[in-house]
């Protein structure tokens, strides 16, 4: 017997619940079973409080995707939610790989505000032209790539937004990181950390490439590189929208 | 005298009401005046009935700043809105820009959905890893910065996400960066186009690059071109987290 039940993907959005979209908190009233890592449940259970939730530590990833099914399969209406979008270094990816092998049970992903978006509102604007994204986590990536990837970007004058800057095991990628853009880009070049978006402990700071290279951060912390362009005012980081001006 | 009053710089998401975070939507009521460009402010206009609306066409970007300054100096609190994120492609940076003018005037911007993640949710998964966001419109910057930053991304096997693909005036520049993905990309890559993100009429198709070299999109499509790992599984488009996989 074949039971069609429906799996959200949810991004809850970087912070607390205030952060997530009206689209995402009614699928998660929708839901019998929200299943996620400790962390995020945390942030939303309050305010869901008649729902089963089911955690996993941060590395079962696949573990938790298989959990979420299996709990689908029973008839329940599932939530996996993460921090803020589901599809930037988060779990819809593998969801939907996993999911090939449960035809019977369908798969929507609710888009939510991304470090990136997020982290850059507190700074001011630095994403306003294009940008790249890159994670400097090598554990399912070779650093080589990573390398190559911030090189070319740095070459290409983009402004650059780091996820993952950092961990007890990487301390020195973000210096690492740094003098790879300093081949590219100038020093004094404007850059911004943004550490606990939308969270308790929300702070951010605005500082030169050649300060960034000696800073240290936290896994909590979402790091900009500016363009050539891209200029402080006021205290805030703001890439003006292109080279002509209105 | 000096009136202290907020201006919120709001991301609405891609498409309607629902798409907004509960933040923005708080922001909104909060207001007395909203400012926007006219098809945004359609989209909200009805949820927001007692507020006083101020529309200007899209290309007075300029004077919709000082426009909300103003009424801001009035002593109103006032909304400018955006559609996705006001931070990508947005007004963000142009309000920050001109409200150094307007130092009594505190800007607060609040982040929203932008169009790279909400068409990468109707598509699935396809900005899972490292990603490039770059615009196609050559309005403010140059043809050959954008042919650069192209070149550069696909030489870096970034995923890459495309905001105004095309216009009237610019109805070959898709299939220009089409061929110059071409030079680095493998004319198979996985490639999507979402149209109308969670607006009436949302729509998607998964395609090869060669395909969409001669696919014709308007304004209101986001393009996403693939890297050389990304995926199609059961219809979606697909990147995996990394290369060692879980
Ligand atoms: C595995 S990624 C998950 C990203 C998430 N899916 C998103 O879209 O924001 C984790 C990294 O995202 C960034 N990040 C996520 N939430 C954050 C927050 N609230 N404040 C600062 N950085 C955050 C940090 O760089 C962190 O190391
Ligand atoms: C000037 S940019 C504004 C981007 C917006 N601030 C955001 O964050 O999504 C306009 C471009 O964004 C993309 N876009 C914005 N909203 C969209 C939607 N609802 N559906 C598809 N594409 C959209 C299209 O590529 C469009 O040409």
């Amino acid at each position: 017997m074949w039971i069609l039940s429906k799996i959200y993907v949810v991004g809850i959005g970087p912070g607390q619940y205030e952060q997530m979209t009206m689209r995402a908190a009614d699928a998660l009233r929708a839901c019998d079973t929200i299943v996620g890592y400790t962390v995020y449940v945390e942030l939303v259970k309050e305010h869901f409080a008649d729902k089963e939730f089911l955690t996993t530590p941060m590395t079962k990833e696949a573990e938790r995707c298989r959990l979420a099914f299996e709990e689908a399969k029973k008839g329940k209406n599932v939530a996996m939610i993460c921090s803020g979008d589901a599809g930037v270094y988060g779990m819809s990816g593998l969801m939907l790989e996993i999911g090939a092998a449960y035809p019977e049970i369908e798969v929507e992903v609710i888009p939510g505000v991304t470090a990136a978006t997020g982290g850059a509102a507190v700074l001011g604007a630095p994403l306003i032209h294009d940008f790249a994204v890159i994670s400097l986590s090598d554990l399912l990536t070779p650093w080589e790539k990573i390398e190559k990837r911030l090189l070319l970007a740095a070459e290409a004058d983009f402004v650059i937004c780091l996820y993952n800057p950092s961990s007890k095991k990487r301390a020195d990628y973000l210096k690492r990181a740094c003098d790879l853009m300093l081949r590219h880009k100038a020093p004094e070049t404007v850059c911004g950390i943004v550490s606990n978006i939308g969270r308790d402990g929300e702070s951010c700071r605005v500082l030169t490439l050649l300060e960034l290279r000696d800073t240290q951060t936290d896994m909590f912390t979402t790091v900009f590189i500016g363009n050539s362009q891209t200029k402080e005012i006021g205290g805030k980081m703001v890439t003006p929208r292109g080279y002509r001006n209105v």
